[in-house]
């Protein structure tokens, strides 16, 4: 058990790397006084508004600590405030460090394109480590104390049951986040654009467009806090979920060897990570993409070596794990398990890159489309954005296949598991984004030279194609993930089932997983309605909050003459304002919709055809959404990632260039992919992850 | 048997009544000679086209017609040929009349509303009838003939392999005949409305618009032809699959029973949707959806009836139906199963025109969306969708609960029957919109005078709703009919495995169905990526075709100036030509997607992980096809149905009216929902069934 020891001084030291990146960020220059105001505005506008959400969410999260500790164990409810507040940490300092990293991006980027590559990198890897390493010292330490300190036995249903709690916590966390902000940031983008870009003709970030900090603040809430929120709970769950596997297929030492391995993979994964970063250098090529990808493929080669290393020293290559359960399979597997895992992720990259990138067909084929008009554009983006899952979706297939065939199901969890592990790094990427747009933006508005903004832009275009890259892993991931989840609750129900005393809630249940029970069918049915329904909801409520911008945009312009003239300042801060009570007030009832259903789920049913046929259904329902949520998660994320780059290929001098026809019509598909990409698309991962969580404590709730 | 001859009898009824109605709607006034030469123009380039689509067909009919020859058997070969023909003639001749009954709609619209909606509505309850007549027809002749002449006996493999390859060759036309139609009307009404409406500002049916007669040929092979041909193939499959699970559940005369069964409501449907037509009538209050609507519960109602009289006279009240591997059920039980089918689909059209109809939320919020641009209006239309998916699949997945509590997967059976046969009618009031769009261009173009034109339009609207109506019921349809493919693949599996010699390719197959076993993950994935790279396709069919089209009007605008002023002629014919080529060589590999994809799915698994794998993760790809399939097409035709009646909502005169950059952002969003509602939507209902129909020829093949 020494080893647990190691896992939380990785843990530790993702935490003094970010120390000490934050000190060096902040040891920048922070420009000059103007771009000082308008930085304090932006910092100003997303801690007020995180801060508000953060207060709701505690809300809700302490009625569920109050449930949880009732309804299961305090062991559980303190599980889940450990996940909840990590989580929300990770998010909240990420934040608080890009709006500080911006503007000195800013800066550095208006002396060398080198230095603001540097700060904006540095910025995203303190976030993006800090979700890794944070998720990994809550799951580890969490264990430790209940093992080591209170000494309870590791396979224990109690330890089970408070891991699980902790990836609830994380859960809500994130479905909160991801939406909030999400309709945060596209409300003020969406609004902004249209009453900008369309109607009034002004740029993009322009000072006279009164919703342009609220763009920038979105940015941040969105982009990065969202996005870091996501990463953590899907982290901290497959982790969760490959441990409870191990529990359950596995049997003394073995199962305790097996509950180590994904703690001891995220453990050395944050070294490789911390390590990729300094492999982050501008070439001689300047290439910025270059750089990137450099630290991305440093890292994966080595948590390759890594992985190899662990099972080498750790699990022996040639020892074989029996489950008496399941297929038994040699050290050796799993590593070319955690293999799969690295190769399902580079292959998502290369194909979401693919994409949504300016030089390939599909991006193209949108440029081209706008030419005809705005209703061409948007049918050759939504049709792009449906062809993009055929892709992703076989390389998943192949994922869980290999992995299957090599250890059976508990393969395709250390595959997920390896793939998570590159989350420290991946982040990093993702975090970089928000931070050279908000580079750009503060450029814009405190008017420095045109170099500058052409520097940050070549920074800001690779952010917009990271961007898309960590969606597609993101949402891959949480699929897999989810899988994993479910296979969970299957083995779950099978250990409840089949240790039920007489009497007891699981006595008698016998489930019947067979596609050819109807049950099962209604269950596939209900789930996959689900992401839909999700996904409307938060679609309106952009449509809504957008609108609600180009009043207020309107109203200012028509009251307020001096704007336009630049004699006038508008009131960034009332768009601010209403786009943070727009955002609180529409992520209520959707986040409240994956937890609720799978609870109205297993009660319909079981009023219906009995407790088997429930559990049936339920299950049925996890898998459900899993399929649509995957396809409309891909389609969603690719599709608004390509209308946004077939408008800066042709903002780049094609098809007419800025101002022209074919720009018009490739604003309005920039302007319907933001809600697509950055909202809804995103949201069903945590949505996906969520409903098979929530499942797995019912089960606990239920057999207590 | 001697109800066979009835339920033949009932066939050539719907024969005679279309015989009936031709004459009459060929007996009224066809107009001036201007109209004539327009309605000329219409039905030649009509003409031509389905010509060539349905010879394209034949090429690829003969070559699977051979195949099922030397696969399987001659009865199966011609079983297939009956079925592609007869599903082929319906659309043909439904198309035949509607292109004579357009213009003599528009005639008889010049003297009265009830005079236009008179000959409209036959024309569209010739379609209507021949559809549910000549599919009825096709599976009761044949069954006859096989079982009465040949002397097979009714529940013999040959006789089960010959129907379900009649259903083939019917899903095989359909899917051509829905792709190929839709993109064909699609590309003509997408560039025509850019170019004409958004560009050059001229109202729709404009004659000085070169689309303008191409847009009103693709509403006869689009929506006549290809929706014709859609349901012939829903209805004809699914009493095949209702015949098939009789004989594979029950045993001896009660098999025969029930296999006879769903043909007799097929065949009474056949008289009370006939008598339901002489229902439509229109009232005092003029309200032309007053009147079909009335037509609808007349054939609803007396469907009821007799249903009740079937199952008093035929199976008895209280018979008991004992199969020896599913629950038992009375004859009563069946008779609730038709009320929940009856049930189902008045749900669907309720919820359907609550979704599409410009007197509620969802068209509103969407035509509020367009006040702030072109962005706002997709993006509500988007989240309108998706969100309009819940509903029919809660009525769904209450209609499999409650049939299958009723009577088992044999109950589910009957009521999707009972909800076909209405198709009849149903078909009717779909086919009756192309008519009165085709009358209202005609007015429009050959200069009648306003009145003639706002009578005409007036029933146009009230076709836009039938037809989103019908779409709903097709889908809603079309995924219970899969489901019971899906139900009769899963028990002929059961019954060649039990049967399987030693030896044979079906000896030692178990199949494990279970969602715990990765292969059917595998499979539900595979299956739910083929309806988004389906509808991916067939989108960018229609944006290519689209763009095409206006390329193809700029030039004639640009090479002919006179054509603005009226001075010179349109080139009319290089439209419709050109779409031809086009459609018809995009719907060749998108309607082979579904024909090979079950094919290479077992293969593939077979060789990874053995037969029974093969065989549960092809069953698995099934269901992920229906569920995916359903989702996509509910939520694309509900969607452009909204969008399209958002634009009329707005050109009513709300925010602004015609010309309004509300209507500009209206014309946008009704621009991107035609290909969603009338081209990818729809033709994902034939790709749901197809895959399942070759799931079942294939397991007769490897059994052969």
């Amino acid at each position: 058990m020494i080893l647990l020891y190691f896992v939380i001084a990785c843990g530790v030291l993702s935490i003094v790397y970010a120390i000490w990146a934050i000190q060096s960020v902040m040891a920048a220059d922070a420009g000059n006084a103007r771009m000082q105001e308008i930085a304090g505005a932006i910092r100003e506008g997303a801690l007020a508004y995180l801060t508000r959400q953060y207060t709701t969410i505690a809300i809700v999260g302490v009625v569920v600590f109050i449930l949880a500790w009732w309804l299961l164990s305090a062991e559980a409810a303190i599980g889940f405030l450990i996940g909840a507040v990590l989580s929300g940490a990770a998010g909240f300092i990420g934040m608080l460090v890009s709006v500080r990293a911006n503007v000195r991006t800013a800066q550095a980027a208006s002396i060398s394109l080198g230095g603001g590559l540097e700060i904006a990198f540095k910025s995203g890897a303190i976030t993006g480590l800090l979700v890794a390493g944070l998720a990994l010292l809550g799951v580890s330490g969490y264990f430790t104390i209940l093992t080591q300190f209170i000494g309870y036995g590791p396979t224990e249903r109690v330890v089970i049951d408070a891991l699980v709690a902790l990836g609830f916590g994380a859960s809500l966390i994130s479905i909160f986040a991801r939406l909030g902000g999400g309709i945060f940031t596209k409300g003020a983008d969406v609004g902004g654009d249209l009453v900008g870009k369309v109607e009034a003709g002004i740029p993009e970030d322009d000072p006279r467009n009164p919703a342009t900090i609220a763009d920038n603040v979105g940015d941040n809430v969105g982009d990065c806090a969202g996005m870091a929120a996501d990463l953590f709970e899907t982290y901290a769950v497959t982790i969760v979920a490959t441990m409870v596997l191990a529990s359950i297929f596995f049997t003394g030492e073995q199962a305790i060897t097996l509950m180590l391995f994904p703690l001891l993979i995220g453990a050395t994964c944050v070294i490789t990570s911390i390590a990729g970063t300094f492999f982050v250098k501008l070439g001689a090529n300047n290439s910025i993409m270059g750089a990137l990808y450099k630290g991305f493929i440093a890292t994966a080669g080595l948590s390759a070596v890594a992985l190899a290393l662990i099972v080498l020293f750790f699990t022996g290559w040639g020892t074989v794990f029996t489950s008496p359960v399941g297929p038994s399979f040699s050290g050796g597997s799993l590593f070319f398990c955690g293999l799969v895992g690295l190769a399902v992720t580079g292959l998502i990259i290369w194909i979401t890159e693919y994409y949504t990138g300016t030089n390939y067909r599909p991006v193209r084929s949108v440029a081209d489309a706008s030419v005809t008009g705005h209703g061409t554009n948007v049918i050759q983006g939504l049709a792009i954005s449906m062809e993009s899952t055929a892709l992703p979706a076989i390389v998943i297939i192949a994922g869980i296949l290999a992995s299957y065939g090599l250890a059976g199901l508990f393969g395709i969890a250390i595959a997920v598991t390896t793939m998570l592990a590159l989350a420290g790094m991946v982040v990093a990427l993702d975090a970089f984004g928000p931070v050279t747009d908000n580079a750009g933006g503060i450029a814009e508005m405190a008017d420095l030279p045109a170099e500058v903004r052409n520097t940050t832009d070549a920074l800001d275009a690779v952010g917009n194609t990271t961007k898309a890259v960590t969606k597609g892993y993101a949402i891959g991931s949480a699929g897999l993930g989810a899988l994993v989840l479910f296979a969970a609750y299957t083995s779950d129900l099978h250990f409840f089932a089949a240790e039920a005393a007489p009497g007891t809630f699981f006595d008698g249940v016998s489930v019947d997983f067979s596609l050819s029970n109807p049950y099962v069918v209604v269950g596939l049915l209900f789930g996959g309605l689900l992401p839909y329904l999700f996904g409307g909801i938060a679609m309106t409520a952009v449509g809504r909050a957008g609108g609600a911008v180009v009043e207020e945009v309107r109203r200012q312009f028509r009251e307020k003459p001096g704007i336009m003239q630049g004699t006038e300042r508008p009131d960034y801060k009332r768009a601010v304002d209403m786009l943070t009570k727009a955002a609180i007030r529409e992520m209520i009832v959707p986040s409240l919709l994956p937890v609720l259903s799978p609870i109205v789920c297993f009660f319909v049913i079981y009023l219906i055809a009995g407790k088997s046929n429930g559990f049936a259904s339920l299950g049925a329902m996890l898998l459900g959404v899993i399929v649509t949520g995957l396809f409309v998660a891909l389609s969603m994320t690719a599709g608004g990632g390509a209308w946004d780059n077939a408008k800066k290929y042709i903002e780049d001098g094609h098809h007419g260039g800025k101002g022209s026809d074919a720009h018009k019509a490739a604003v309005t598909g920039d302007t319907v992919g933001d809600p697509y990409k950055d909202t809804a698309g995103p949201a069903v991962n945590p949505m996906i992850k969520i409903t098979n969580i929530v499942a797995l404590l019912l089960l606990a709730v239920l057999a207590h």
